[in-house]
C-alpha cells in the first residue's frame, strides 16, 4: 500500500464534511437522459459523459460518495470505460468517495489483476462477490482500496441462495457476514471502521439487525433506499451499535445508495410541475439534499 | 435471441470437429511473454496482442475453445480491452468457441447491461457468479450467449463458503448446482446439452461425481487441470452419465481448461532442452495437442 489515505478514513472524512451518509449511484442509461443533454451532444457516449459531469457537480459537497455502475459504461464499449475513468477522477477531485460497482471476484492471481485495474481506474473502493472466498478481496486491500463484499442483496432472486439455512443455524448470508467480519478485522482504520465493508440491501431490514450484530465494524453499502422500497426505519436498524443514539455520519457505518431517484429526479412529475424551466441538475441537487436531510433523522 | 447458432450447438460442433475437449485459457501477463515478442514490440499492449495472436493460431483446429481472462486485459486499460475484443473476433473466425471469463453477476437490469457488453465484445459465452440468484444469467441467455455459473471452484479459499453444509444435507455448492440445473432445464439445445453450464474445479474430484448427478445436461467448464493438480481420473468422474463409456467429445459435457501449461509451454525446461531454436508457438501447439490426446483416453 502506498501513502495515500485509506478508504475507511477517506469515507469518514467525506461523510463528516458533508454531514451526509448518501451515495449517489451513477447508472446512466441513454434513454433516460434529459432531452437537452441528448440533443446537444447527438451521440451516446458524449451524452453519458455530459450527464455524469452534471450529476457529479450537482451532488459534490452534498453527499459522501458516488458509485459507478460498471455495466452501464462497459456496454458503451471501451470509450464508455474511458468516460467512466475520467468521471471517477472528476468525482474524486471534488471530494467524493468513489466506488466502482463491478461485483468482481476471482482467485488470488486473477484478483490481483482486477485490483490493479481498479486502482488505475481511479476508484477508492470496489464491490466484490465472495463466493470464491472472501480472500478475493486481499489484493484490493493491499493496494489501499476499500471493498464491499456482497452479503445480502435486495433482489428477490437472491433469496434462494442467501436465505438458505445452514446446519449450524446460520443463513448463507450470515455465514458470508461472518467471513466478511473475519477478513475485515485485519483492516481496521484509526476511526474504528474497516476497509472491508458489506453490501446489505435496505429491503431486508428484518435480517439487517442480525447482520449488523455480526459485522460491527463494517460500513454497510445499502442499495434499495427509496425507489426500491427501503425506508428510514430500515436504515436505523443497520447503524453501528456504538452510535445507536446517532451523533455522527462518519462513524454510523451506513452508506445509503440511491440511483434513479436522484440522477433522474428531473423526471419526477412533482418536480416538473413546480419547476418548469429550471435546469435538470437542480432537480438532482434537490433530490440529493432531500435524501441527506431525511437520513439526518436517523444519523444526526 | 437472433438467428445465430446457440452456444451449446456451437461448442458441440467445435468439439466434434477438433475431437478435443480442451479450452485454452488466455491469461497473458507481460512478464511471462516470450522474449522475442516483448523485444520486438517494445510495449506492453502490443506484446499481449501479438502473444494472443500467436496462441490462437497455434491452437486453432486443435482445441474446442479459448477462454479470455478479462482481468488480464482490464489491467492494461481500455486499449487492453480493445485488444481482447479483436482477439475474440479472431478466435471466433478460426472456429474456436470463445468464452469471456469475467465472473460477472448482478441484478436483472444491470445484468442486461453486462449481457449487452458481452455480446458486443464478441464472446459466445461468459462465466457468472450466481450469489445474487442464478437468474442473473437470463439476460445473457436471451441474447443467445452461453453461461457458466460458478458452482465449485478449485481454490482452497472457496471451501469455507462452498463446502458449508445446509440443514437439508446439501453443501452450498450442491445447492448452486441444483439452481444451475433448474435454470438450465429451460435452455436445452437439440444436442441435449444446456446453454447453462457450470464451473467445477478439477481438484475437487471427490465432490465432482455428486455434482454431475445433479447437473446431467450441463457442460462443466473445468479449471485446474495439469498445473493446478487435476488429473484424467478427476475428469472421468465428471463425464455425463449417458456417455460414461465415452464415445464423443461433443456430448461429453466436459470442457477442460488449461492456461499456463499451454500458453507458456515454451518455458518448460524439457521443451527448451530438446527444441532449442524452434518458435515459441510450436511449444504451444505441442502442449495443446498433448493435452487433447491425454484427454482422448477419457473422452474417445
Amino acid at each position: 500500500m502506498d501513502n495515500e489515505i485509506r478508504f475507511a478514513e477517506r469515507l469518514h472524512c467525506a461523510m463528516e464534511s458533508t454531514g451526509s451518509v448518501v451515495c449517489v449511484g451513477l447508472d446512466p442509461v441513454v434513454e433516460k437522459l434529459p432531452g437537452r443533454v441528448k440533443e446537444r451532444l447527438g451521440e451516446t457516449v458524449g451524452a453519458v459523459d455530459e450527464f455524469c459531469h452534471g450529476v457529479i457537480n450537482a451532488v459534490a459537497g452534498r453527499v459522501a460518495a458516488v458509485k459507478f455502475q460498471s455495466a452501464c459504461f462497459e456496454r458503451l464499449g471501451t470509450i464508455g470505460l474511458e468516460v467512466m475513468h475520467a468521471r471517477m477522477a472528476h468525482a474524486a477531485s471534488v471530494g467524493l468517495a468513489v466506488i466502482l460497482d463491478a461485483k468482481r471476484g476471482d482467485i488470488a492471481l486473477t484478483a490481483g489483476h482486477y485490483a490493479a485495474a481498479a486502482k488505475q481506474s481511479g476508484a477508492h473502493a470496489v464491490t466484490l462477490s465472495g463466493y470464491m472466498g472472501v480472500e478475493v478481496a486481499e489484493p484490493f486491500l493491499k493496494l489501499g482500496l476499500g471493498v464491499f463484499l456482497l452479503v445480502r442483496t435486495s433482489n428477490p432472486e437472491g433469496d434462494r441462495i442467501q436465505r438458505a439455512k445452514l446446519e449450524d443455524g446460520r443463513t448463507v448470508a450470515q455465514m458470508m457476514a461472518d467471513e466478511t467480519a473475519r477478513l475485515g478485522a485485519g483492516w481496521i482504520s484509526s476511526r474504528g471502521l474497516s476497509d472491508v465493508g458489506a453490501v446489505v440491501g435496505a429491503t431486508q431490514a428484518s435480517e439487517a439487525a442480525e447482520l449488523r450484530a455480526r459485522m460491527k465494524d463494517q460500513v454497510f453499502l445499502i442499495p434499495g433506499y427509496g425507489a426500491q422500497g427501503g425506508t428510514k426505519d430500515d436504515i436505523r436498524v443497520m447503524l453501528r451499535p456504538a452510535i445507536k443514539n446517532g451523533e455522527r455520519a462518519g462513524t454510523s457505518g451506513v452508506l445509503v445508495t440511491s440511483s434513479r431517484a436522484i440522477i433522474y429526479a428531473y423526471e419526477d412529475p412533482t418536480w416538473r410541475g413546480e419547476n418548469a424551466g429550471r435546469h435538470w441538475t437542480e432537480a438532482v441537487t434537490h433530490a440529493a439534499v432531500k435524501m441527506t436531510e431525511e437520513l439526518r433523522e436517523v444519523v444526526g
